[in-house]
C-alpha cells in the first residue's frame, strides 16, 4: 500500500493506493500512481524492487527536537515521578540550565558524535528529515557554536536538517536581574549573525513561566523576522500564557505544544494558518494532559506531531511512539497521526515544497514498513517497524545506521 | 551495573551494584558479587566478556500474554479512536469474538509461526520467560490445541514458556443463553484433560460484564485448583466486579489488571499475598486511568508489570514500552518498574524459585542494556536498548531473534 499524503483534502486524508508504483530518478519522484498505468517511458528505468504488501509512507519528518545537548537528566525523571514538580527541580538548579552547563562544557566533537548516532537511530525509525534547535548554550558564541554543529552534520550523514534559533529557551543565569539586556543580546548581536552566517532557517521562542513573556518573545521574533527568520514559538504548554495568540499575531509557521491553548487561540491559530505541532512525549513524561489535537482539527487546524526530542522532558526520538500516544491519548487516527508527521510536519518547517508527501517534484524520501496498512502498523507497537528507509532515492545503509 | 532484583526490601529495591561479577556455570547462577571478591574457585571457569559500564539486569518476564491468536483487529483501533466503545465493538461482532473465529481457523502451523516470530522479537527486547493463555478457542478441542502448541514451542526456541487455561475468556457464541452449560463443560470435562495432559500451570478466567460472573469464575478456579491448576484472575479491568475480593477469597497467585480495583480490594489482596499484574499498555489503549500501582505498593500489594499482548486491546509486546508507561502514566520509579518486570512478574507465575533474579541457584537469565543505570534506559526510551539477552547462560543469537 502506497500512502502518498499529498494535500489537500484536510488531516485523516492520506490517499493510500494499493498495486501502486512510485517512480523516481536522481533523488527526485518522477511518477506515483496505480501499477497497472505505469507510464511507457518509465521503462527505462532500473526497477528498485517490490515491496511486497508492504506499506510505503514518506519519509517521516520530526519537526521538533532539541537535538544537541550535552549530559543526561534521568534522575530528574525519576523526582518527577515522586511527585518533585518542573518548576522545583529547576529551583534545584536542574532542569535546562542544567543542560546548558552539560552542553557548554561538552566539545563540538562529543555533541556531534552524540547527534551522528541518534539521526542514524532516526533514520532505522523512518525518520528522514529533522527539525534541530538551539537553546542549550544561551550566549552569542556558544548558540552560534551549536548552529555550526549542526550545519556541519548536514554533510556528515544522510538526513535532512533544517536549523533553529531558539537563544529564548531560558534566561541564563548570568542575566539573572537584567532580562532586558539578554533579549537585547539576542535581537541585536545574536541574530544579526546567525542570519548573516545562514546557520538558521527559523527563530524560535519559549513563552512560560520561568522562561520569557509574550512581550519579550515578541521582541526576538520581530528581531528574527527583520533578518528573514521566520518565527516559531513553544506555546501554551504549562499554561495559557497567550502563546497561541501571540503565534497567530506574528504570523508563526508553527505553534508548538499547546497543552493549554484556549478555544480562543485555537481560533486565532485557524486564522493565521499557522500549524499546531502536537508533542504527545513531552505531556507524557510530565504526566499532563497533552495539546486538544481533536479540538485543533475540528477548528481546521493542521496538526503535527514531533518528538521533542530534549533530555528533560521528551527524552526519546522514537517518532512512532509518539503518532501511537497521538492516537491513544489525543484520539487523533492513525492517518491523521501520519499526516502529522509527514505533510504538516514538512509544512511546519517550510519544506512542504521538497518533502512530506510522495508526488512528482519532491524528494524521493520514503519508508518501507512491514505492515499491511497505517492502522496496523501504529497498531500494533514494535520496536522498529521499517524495513528500508530511503533518502533522495538512496537506502540509508546500516552502517548509516549505526549498526 | 550490575541489578540483582533479588528479594526481599519491597518493590524499589534491587539491589543494583558497580565493579559486580556474575558467575554462572551449565545455565544456573553460581555467584554474584564485588569483582574484587570474586571466589578463587571461579578462576578455573572462562571469561565471557565485560559488559563495560552498561547494565546487567535479570531476564525481563512477561506474566500476561495472549500469544497465540489468529488475525488482528486494527480496524477496532480505529472505532474506539472515534468513540465507539469496546461493549460496541463487541456487540457489532468485533472483540474477543471476532478473535476466536480467527483463531479457530488457524493452522497449527500458522500460530506457531506468528509465536515464534514474536518469541524471538520478545527475547531482543530482553524477555526470557513469557506466560501465555490460551482463550481464544473457547472449545475442548481447541483450547487443548493452543495449549499443545505453546508445549511444543518450548521445544523449538530459547525463551521460557509458562502456560495457563483461560477457557472462561468470553461466552463462546453457541452457549448463548446456556452460560452454566459452558462453565460445567470447562469444569468437567476441559479442565480435567488440560491436567491430565500437563499442558497448563495456571487457570485463569476474566470476571468482567460481558464475560463471567464472580460465581462462574469461582466454580471454574475451584474446579483447577481440584485438578492441580493455580487460580489466576483478571479482575477489576472495566469496572469494580469483585475480581480482587474473589482473587483473594481463593489465594489467586495473581490479580490481572485492576484498573477499577476498591480500596477494600486493595486490602484484601495485600492480606492474602496476590500479586497485582498491572498492564498500562490495554489501559492506554482503552483510554482509561491504569490500576493504582502506588495505592497497591503503599499497602504491601507487589506489583508486577506485563504488556497483555492481545489483538484488540494491548497489540504490543514492548515489555519496556510497558514499563516506561508504569512509570510516567502510573509514577512507579524506574527500579519499582523493573522489580515488577523480573522478580514480581515471576512470582505472579510461580517462577520465583527458578528466575526474576540474578542469585545463586537460579537459571543464568540475564541481559545486557546499553544503558548507565535503570533510570537511564526506561527514561531514555530507544527502539531496543538489550544489547545481548542470554538465557540459560546462553547467548539468544541474532538467527533465534529472527534478523
Amino acid at each position: 500500500m502506497l500512502a502518498t499524503c499529498r494535500a489537500p483534502d484536510g488531516q485523516g486524508q492520506i490517499h493510500a493506493q494499493c498495486d501502486a508504483a512510485l517512480v523516481w530518478k536522481g533523488g527526485e519522484i518522477l511518477w506515483t500512481g496505480p501499477d497497472a498505468a505505469l507510464p511507457a517511458e518509465t521503462s527505462s528505468l532500473e526497477t528498485s524492487g517490490d515491496a511486497e504488501n508492504r506499506l510505503v509512507i514518506p519519509g517521516l519528518i520530526d519537526c521538533h527536537t532539541h537535538l544537541a545537548f550535552g549530559g543526561w537528566r534521568e534522575d530528574e525523571f525519576e523526582q518527577r515521578i515522586r511527585g518533585i514538580s518542573y518548576q522545583e527541580i529547576a529551583a534545584r538548579g536542574g532542569g535546562i540550565l542544567r543542560t546548558v552547563s552539560a552542553t557548554r562544557s561538552a566539545s563540538d566533537e562529543e555533541l556531534s558524535a552524540r547527534c551522528l548516532k541518534w539521526l542514524a537511530e532516526m533514520a532505522a525509525l523512518g525518520v528522514t528529515t529533522v527539525e534541530v534547535k538551539s537553546g542549550y548554550g544561551l550566549t552569542v558564541e556558544q548558540e552560534l557554536r551549536i548552529l555550526r554543529i549542526y550545519a556541519r552534520l548536514k554533510q556528515k550523514q544522510p538526513v535532512r536538517i533544517v536549523s533553529t534559533l531558539l537563544a529564548a529557551h531560558a534566561l541564563p543565569q548570568k542575566f539573572l536581574g537584567n532580562r532586558a539586556g539578554y533579549i537585547r543580546q539576542v535581537a541585536q548581536n545574536l541574530i544579526p549573525e546567525v542570519a548573516r552566517q545562514k546557520l538558521a532557517q527559523f527563530c524560535d521562542a519559549f513563552v512560560e513561566d520561568g522562561a520569557f513573556t509574550a512581550d519579550e518573545a515578541r521582541t526576538v521574533l520581530q528581531a528574527g523576522m527583520d533578518c528573514g527568520l521566520r518565527p516559531k514559538l513553544h506555546a501554551d504548554q504549562l499554561s495559557d500564557s497567550g502563546g497561541a495568540a501571540l503565534a497567530a499575531e506574528l504570523g508563526c509557521i508553527s505553534a508548538d505544544h499547546l497543552d493549554c491553548v484556549s478555544e480562543d487561540g485555537i481560533r486565532r491559530l485557524a486564522r493565521s494558518g499557522t500549524v499546531a505541532v502536537s508533542l504527545p512525549l513531552a505531556s507524557l513524561y510530565l504526566g499532563r494532559p497533552p495539546a486538544p489535537a481533536r479540538s485543533l482539527i475540528d477548528h481546521g487546524v493542521p496538526v503535527a506531531v514531533a518528538t521533542d526530542f530534549n533530555p528533560g522532558t521528551a527524552p526519546s526520538f522514537h517518532l512512532p511512539l509518539a503518532m501511537l500516544l497521538a492516537c491513544t491519548l489525543q484520539k487523533m487516527t492513525p492517518c491523521e497521526a501520519l499526516k502529522g508527521a509527514t505533510l504538516y510536519a514538512a509544512r511546519a518547517i517550510g519544506e512542504e515544497e521538497r518533502c512530506g508527501s510522495l508526488e512528482p517534484g519532491k524528494r524521493a524520501d520514503f519508508v518501507i514498513i512491514d505492515a499491511p496498512s497505517v492502522n496496523h502498523w501504529i497498531y500494533h507497537f514494535m520496536a522498529n517497524r521499517p524495513v528500508a528507509t530511503f533518502i533522495a532515492g538512496k537506502r540509508v545503509e546500516a552502517a548509516d545506521r549505526g549498526e
